[in-house]
């Protein structure tokens, strides 16, 4: 089982991934929690370059087939060997990301982006992606509120990459009805892990 | 005018890269001559993890992603500006390499590392692509004479591999006549120069 969590940085993702990680191990799931580059050495010297603040001129096409590299890694090393162990995978961020942040707010177009994600995963989608949905200004202001968090370059885009991003998601998600929930994030996080509950329950079936 | 020379090492393109240059600028051209990661200091950290003898698990995908990412980034960079400018771009190695030793010989499909590379490259394909076909046991065997050349990681792969490597490229040769020259590089290196520049000349259209 492959679930990815996927929406805005101040969506609750994170969150809601360990105390969902923490029910399922105590009803005997063994689960691992995982984001690219998920502490692979290869993965992680790509994300190096990508991350790079000396990096200033890299180039958009660029820098989606980096994330595409360091996904496959991740992907071979990680994410693969623990669904052959029969383990719960939770992902938090995958190639979706690569395609409302890159294809959509960037410009580059979702199926381009989508091609060669498909070429990195030999077609690896998640079995259940949850999509944290949050209007971009309740996001961007619980990350400023949240002193604690270093702020990334993503955040710093302006107010419209952020609406292009939630738009691509949530477009994704209505093509995708298969694999997609939408989980309304601006509510309580009690509720929001509840909603995000019910749905991982519904699909292991118990 | 962008011109890729592409074929084994050891088939004596780097050589006739040089005196074809000191031709065209004695001719008034102006020409440069590169080859990825040509310098930029994005592709060349790309390329030091493609080449790092620590990354052993370098999945073939991952490393495909890699190498049209450092090629962008050339491209970019390098190639662009310079056919901006009027000049000859002289390029030792391209896409077609990834094609032939990916595509080919990795067994990932050349259809597959196309696509990836169409998206990296935008669809720039060169003008003219001199392919120095030589046997690989003739090729190996200057290699293996030449002391002052290091051997790579591509030359040690076995026999066949480097066998499947030489059949994709005279595939694309076929398939892709309007660029593609073959030129017999198992002749004297004077031949050869001779073979080459009579293409660039008719390419030039003088």
């Amino acid at each position: 089982m492959f679930i990815t969590l996927e929406g805005p940085e101040g969506s609750g993702k994170t969150t809601v991934s360990n105390i969902i990680a923490n029910r399922l191990e105590k009803l005997g799931y063994k689960v691992i929690q995982t984001r690219e580059p998920g502490g692979t050495p290869i993965a992680e010297a790509i994300r190096n370059i990508i991350l790079d603040k000396k990096n200033t001129n890299l180039d958009p096409r660029a820098e989606a087939l980096l994330y595409a590299a360091s996904r496959r890694q991740h992907l071979i090393e990680k994410i693969w060997p623990a669904i052959h162990e029969g383990k719960i995978v939770i992902c938090d961020r995958y190639l979706d990301s690569s395609l409302a942040y890159q294809g959509g707010a960037r410009n580059l177009g979702v199926d381009n982006v989508l091609s060669i994600n498909m070429f990195a995963t030999e077609g690896t989608l998640p079995d259940l992606t949850l999509l944290f949905d949050i209007a971009p200004e309740i996001g961007l202001s619980r990350i400023n509120a949240n002193s604690n968090r270093e702020v990334n370059r993503l955040d710093l885009e302006k107010l419209d990459f952020h609406k292009k991003v939630r738009e691509t998601f949530l477009n994704l998600a209505k093509q995708n009805p298969n694999r997609y929930v939408v989980i309304n994030a601006d509510n309580t996080l009690e509720e929001v892990v509840e909603m995000a509950w019910n749905e991982i329950k519904k699909k292991l079936g118990f």
